[in-house]
């Protein structure tokens, strides 16, 4: 019997469309974690699987996690988060999770599988309001602290206790969700790009060979205030003229290493039109998939911020904001990934993912772990816009898929 | 007799001590024009004026005018503001005001002088809650425009005409003060540098020559914001990146022409450490003494805008916010100003004003005028570090005096 008798791609886009039209609205998706909208999207999906021959349970995370039992207990874990940025796109999160859908669907079709198949929609991996990225995957692996977030709030203040506590959610409970991980024996991710690699490549998918590692600082220059008419350029010290030099300087930085920086934020005091800026406030994003280079990079950015203060006579001072070091996946997955992604669409194509996943966290548990890419239009993420052709999300699943059944294979061999 | 014998020029620096501490906190000088705090500095000064045979009037505009008739009528004013900004220091605009009551009083004290000497304290010139800048010197020149303010608020939302009303100033009928104007044979004003030019070249004094031209202007670069992780260096449409190369390019122009060029306020959009900025706003404040070279300046700076766009796949929009053209002082007082520093201090020299001043409006009203800086120590303005030392302070006094005599002895050439 052929899988693909069963598989059903379309289904998929179909089913994308309608859990995001009841859960959208005319400013994109709204499934911001620990919402109504959010728990209607959870109840579409527990709806679906009560159809199948599954065991369906939400662990003390809040994920929703429904398993077949195989002819092994080893469990293959296919997964994407639910939850959605506020104004999101229709494919961030949901594809991963409507895509595993469908694959899971067919594996029920087709009676006990070799090994254990379990599906898993993570509860918040955005970490829209709290700032804490794949929040309910760290739950589960451990890596989050219950005593560090306890006190927590969002810009309105609200407490994170309270926000998920709403939902029967207790943060110091929340880590007993791990033992869903104890037979655990790889995990598969499929998800949009979110950049615009593929698309400039004319390609519609690609393996994902790890997530770069992350250096995030914040850096303020500090001159002197003074008045816009009275102070000749040679007497300024221009904390913004400082920042100019650095935003420019990164650039030659990531291009050297072959890695990215980002300056996203700049704030400028007073920031009035008729006086110099006596101080710059400075973000500074860079990444890399070697972490020697982001170690390099990082340097560098120190070396020119110093060098570029001293020359304009102004002060500099670093902060850590977070920093994660570079994680690779798992190279027979990856081997498996890109054989599944060249049946399917022809071409192979190996890339790192410049965001952070779930996927990540799996890998950091020490659970082998492949994602893929699908081709993003434009790079556009986390804003309505966010899209990708139809034949290309068909070729995801189908690829995602064929790589479900390699993976079986390969716990079972 | 000789003049100084009745010049008391260390009483100008208690009289300053004096007022600022009736007027202002531990954080500054707080007269803001139409407060209580401003309301004490002027009854400061009319009971200071009270003791002296002199007219004092306040005009429709809420300016404090003193009248000490001469055989002519046509009259020598000696002005400044009153007002300061919030958390100001103590020397701005009450400087000019304070030493020019001193001149005043040696005048009185000296009986009928051969012209009429008057004294004018400007009730607004900082424009610190509504951006008016010399307000109500601009209501006496007629530079005003009742209907177009009428509708002005702060941003409390609090009107302008009920701001000034509440003193009793009523915006339609502000422009009736102009008729002070009539006999008005020359103006003079002192005020500090609010700059470091001439701290660097140690000099205590210099005459002012005009004051530069003002182009101010909004920039907005739009590119496209993307992840800062999944986004390769080469595909950035990076708005801030444009702008930091304009900031820098901006410095080249000033330096080749010799003026100043200033990038006040930098606004990134979405502004986060995670996402190059698709939008970046950008204030320009460029000043030239010389008009075409002004013209020259802004050419230079969209055209160097235009080439970085498109450089950088970005696009740019400019909006003016202000212009002013330069004003070049009177020939004749710019000389008599000279002698009287080089008489007083033993050097000269001559600078143009980046700040705008009442000096200015008076010159665009046709009135020949003049003006004297005195040092600012490190440049220091509108904040309570401001500061000068107090022998330049008496040079400055006694400058003014000298000034006054070779005035009047030019009004009845």
């Amino acid at each position: 019997m052929n899988a693909e008798n069963f598989l059903q791609p379309q289904r998929v886009i179909d089913q994308l469309i309608e859990l995001n039209q009841r859960t959208g609205n005319a400013d994109g998706a709204q499934r911001l974690a620990w919402t109504e909208p959010w728990e209607q999207g959870r109840r579409w999906l527990r709806d679906n699987l009560s159809a199948m021959p599954a065991h369906v349970e939400e662990d003390q995370a809040g994920n929703i996690w429904a398993t077949l039992p195989g002819a092994s207990p080893k469990a293959l874990i296919i997964g994407s988060h639910i939850d959605s940025v506020p104004n999101g796109g229709w494919l961030d999160g949901s594809l991963g999770v409507v895509a595993g859908l469908e694959v899971f669907r067919r594996f029920c079709r087709q009676g006990q599988p070799p090994t254990t198949i379990r599906l898993v929609a993570w509860a918040e991996e955005e970490g829209s309001q709290f700032g804490q990225s794949m929040f309910t995957s760290r739950a589960v692996t451990g890596r989050l602290d219950p005593n560090e977030l306890s006190t927590f709030t969002d810009k309105a203040g609200l407490r994170l206790v309270d926000v998920i506590g709403r939902w029967g959610i207790d943060l110091h409970t929340m880590g007993a969700a791990r033992h869903h991980l104890a037979n655990a024996g790889a995990y598969l991710e499929l998800h949009i790009e979110q950049g615009p690699v593929l698309e400039s490549l004319n390609l519609p998918l690609a393996a994902v060979i790890g997530a770069l590692g992350v250096e995030r600082h914040t850096i303020q220059f500090t001159g002197q205030t003074s008045h816009a008419g009275s102070t000749p350029m040679s007497m300024r010290r221009d904390a913004l003229a400082a920042a100019a030099r650095f935003a420019l300087e990164i650039r030659n930085i990531a291009n050297r290493h072959a890695g990215v920086c980002t300056i996203g934020s700049v704030v400028t005091k007073p920031g009035i039109v008729t006086a110099v800026a006596g101080q710059c406030d400075c973000t500074l994003d860079q990444r890399h998939l070697n972490a020697a280079s982001l170690a390099d990079m990082l340097a560098d950015a120190k070396a020119a911020s110093h060098q570029i203060a001293a020359e304009e006579n102004v002060e500099v001072n670093w902060k850590r904001l977070y920093r994660v070091d570079p994680t690779h996946f798992t190279p027979e997955l990856i081997e498996l990934c890109t054989q599944a992604i060249a049946e399917i669409s022809g071409s192979t194509y190996r890339m790192p993912s410049g965001p952070l996943h779930d996927a990540v966290e799996m890998m950091k548990a020490g659970i082998p772990t492949a994602m893929l890419f699908v081709q993003s239009l434009r790079g556009l993420s986390h804003t309505k816009e966010e899209d990708t052709v139809h034949e290309h999300l068909r070729q995801a699943v189908k690829a995602l898929d064929r790589l479900a059944d390699k993976t079986v294979a390969w716990l079972t061999r």
